[in-house]
């Protein structure tokens, strides 16, 4: 049975760790954070501590904490015969500074603790410093999702950037289109079966095939009524993605 | 049973057609478009016509025209008892100019001919220039879908505007997610749980809540490093939106 200890419980931390303790092919022996109030709910379930130099021993210890401590807490981890990962899409593998093993666990996901998430579907993108560390973290990922992929730093920090289009930045267009509903009493559920289903869409075909609207048809008259009704900040962002999609599509 | 006569055969009509011809409540009398070869395919199934003024008696006539004919199809409809209805999102009832009763039947959805759509779950937002002809256009509606909504031609110009956000900006994102992953030997798969995952979130909690990434966070150094590796109008995008969200967070 692998041997994990888990650090840090933002986001990914909660939710990983309440999937490996229903793992049962995996022992969570510890949750470290630096505040150990965060992980008290933890505390009859597994082992609890806020001080690094408590950690016990385990195969593999999985870094959640935030991208800028990453170098620092692997550089207090002294396990030479054990792996430390990070879980950071935008951080290369040689920020760990431990004497362990090391390598890279990333979950190319969006996490909120009022959400459920089934880890069974999320790709798991892995990397190791040797090759032959691969099939430990392999085995361990194999435990949590069906699909994994070997992805390396340079790979990784593009991955990454990629998922802030698709994610952050579609985000953010939704809730721009909120704001608008709200200024217009309409009820912003009407949209929702759209968001999903321009999501579902790409499940089938590409992105550019999926594209419709005034921009792609270069529907100048829509175009410029749309803009009459956007504040200062909406307008700018709605003409520089109109302009884009109709060069795109030139 | 309401009898229904369908002007056009582009995505929306194409994919209504399919829909009343398979409603037990409702008779699609005709079907018409301006180039009788789009429309080949339905003849064994509903009468089929190029010619305005062979369309047979219906109670509403539906336009799935664009939105630049829809003046013109609609004055050469002489039905002064039958309703006409347009389908446009960014369009006003008053650009219908038939001597009919008038209405609008607007889908904020996206439609491809390759996916196949389950309208039940579309909402559809109805208008009449006459309050009393509300009552078929909504039975008319009742008979597709399970959501319905009363929107006026203001509010609908204004959704219309939110759904170019949801969907065709969000769209875009994607796109650009797929090229900087191509440009890197990434599969593209890897980031579409993401996508479905950052549309369903929405369903539960509000697009300013779901917010994530390094703009919310304001995490300067991952976005200097995100720049570098854009080309020149990826990083426009890239500063602009990360700009907006950052000030949304403030």
């Amino acid at each position: 049975m692998i041997k994990i200890v888990l650090l840090g419980a933002g986001n990914l931390g909660f939710h990983l760790t309440a999937n490996l303790l229903n793992n049962k092919a995996i022992e969570l022996v510890q949750v470290y954070n630096r505040s150990i109030e965060k992980i008290d709910y933890l505390k009859n379930k597994v082992e609890i501590t806020d001080k690094l130099n408590e950690l016990k021993k385990a195969d593999i210890y999985i870094l959640c904490v935030s991208d800028d401590t990453i170098s620092e807490v692997s550089s207090k981890l002294n396990f030479p015969n054990s792996m430390v990962v990070h879980t950071s899409g935008g951080t290369s593998l040689n920020e760990l500074k431990s004497n362990s093993k090391k390598g890279v666990l990333y979950f190319p996901q969006t996490f909120s603790k009022k959400r459920t998430i089934d880890f069974s579907n999320i790709p798991i993108c892995i990397e190791t410093e040797n090759k032959e560390d691969l099939i430990i973290l392999h085995q361990f990922s194999e435990e949590i999702s069906k699909n994994i992929y070997f992805i390396n730093s340079e790979q990784r920090q593009r991955l990454h950037l990629a998922a802030v289009f698709v994610n952050n930045f579609a985000n953010i267009m939704y809730k721009i289109g909120n704001d608008i509903c709200s200024n217009t009493n309409v009820p912003f559920d009407i949209l929702k079966p759209l968001i999903l289903e321009t999501a579902s869409k790409i499940g089938e075909i590409s992105p550019y095939e999926a594209q419709t609207g005034p921009a792609k048809r270069n529907d100048t008259k829509t175009i410029s009524k749309h803009k009459k009704l956007l504040h200062k900040n909406q307008k700018e962002i709605y003409t520089l993605l109109t302009d884009f999609i109709i060069q795109s599509y030139e």
